[in-house]
């Protein structure tokens, strides 16, 4: 951030007044320009003991597999940005949906909810996202091919509580190798 | 958003390429300014059978009662950003962090985290945010002076939830009146 979104001008980074830590601030029209991390909402859909991955067609990650997921927008609750993407990135309804786990992505200022859900019905199909949609058993995961961190521990933590027969809500710092090809940009 | 925060040119409010909704757009530079819900996260902090309310002492809705909650920081867990707020509002210290209620306030783009947690010890002071701090029974609550309905709403679940035994992890839209006095600004 170099200019004011308010006025244009210049931007100093400095402690505000009654704050401890450095913001943009405008000294010629007074705003503090606060940064705050996103929110990423995503989904597990099922069908019956199968799960939906979409490979992507764009980049970071091309040509690997990942869980429908993008950021939240402005307006939408976190259940209709979860259906929204599902929507955008594999043409597929999704309904029952249950929050199953919030990943913190500290280094990059991103936090990931996942929610797991139902396929309405069988039916996907590619979009300009993903190049491949495929419901895979456990045991055909390509776990060589998972495009990001968080999706991974999002699947070991999914395919764990499913073989323990329960889905706790589960908040967790996730560590990500900030040197990895290219970690979330959804 | 009037002028380009790389750039300094003016913006324009256009759908980009790829995109299907309107984003503050540089023609000069080529920036899309992406807007974002942001995140607030809070505590109820609990004593034996109490809970610890602050009575605010910043608008809006100076006065009024309120559990300790703010924006989430970059750099930051959630975890740590309600131990944050908890401290800056209360001096106190929590344990035990658990995730409780995801609030959705859609109209004006904030998520609230809430989490049920512990005092450390009954040890808790008045700050620059908070003239008076107090530990309630659940018949003591103010409930005519709580500063904002996410807050009540909260506090609404949290005993009918304590009082059935078992606090699931909740989300939920909660619907907040935009004419009513400063709904929740942290």
């Amino acid at each position: 951030m170099n200019f004011c979104s308010n006025c244009g001008n210049p931007v100093q980074l400095t402690i505000p007044e009654d704050d401890d830590r450095k913001r943009f601030c405008c000294n010629h029209c007074g705003m503090i320009h606060y940064q705050n991390p996103r929110l990423v909402v995503g989904a597990i859909p099922e069908w019956q003991d199968r799960i939906l991955l979409c490979r992507r067609d764009i980049e970071p990650q091309r040509g690997l597999w990942t869980l429908p997921a993008g950021y939240l927008e402005n307006g939408e609750s976190v259940e209709d940005g979860a259906r929204r993407e599902t929507r955008e990135e594999t043409k597929a309804e999704i309904i029952d949906l249950s929050p199953y786990f919030l990943a913190d992505l500290v280094p990059i200022n991103q936090l990931y909810l996942i929610f797991r859900c139902q396929l309405a019905r069988p039916e996907f199909a590619i979009t300009r996202e993903s190049s491949e949609l495929r419901l895979f058993r456990e045991e055909e995961i390509p776990w060589d091919e998972i495009a990001f961190q968080v999706i991974r521990v999002t699947l070991q933590k999914y395919f764990s509580d499913r073989a323990a027969g329960t889905f706790p809500f589960r908040n967790e710092v996730v560590r990500i190798a900030l040197n990895c090809p290219a970690e979330p940009a959804p």
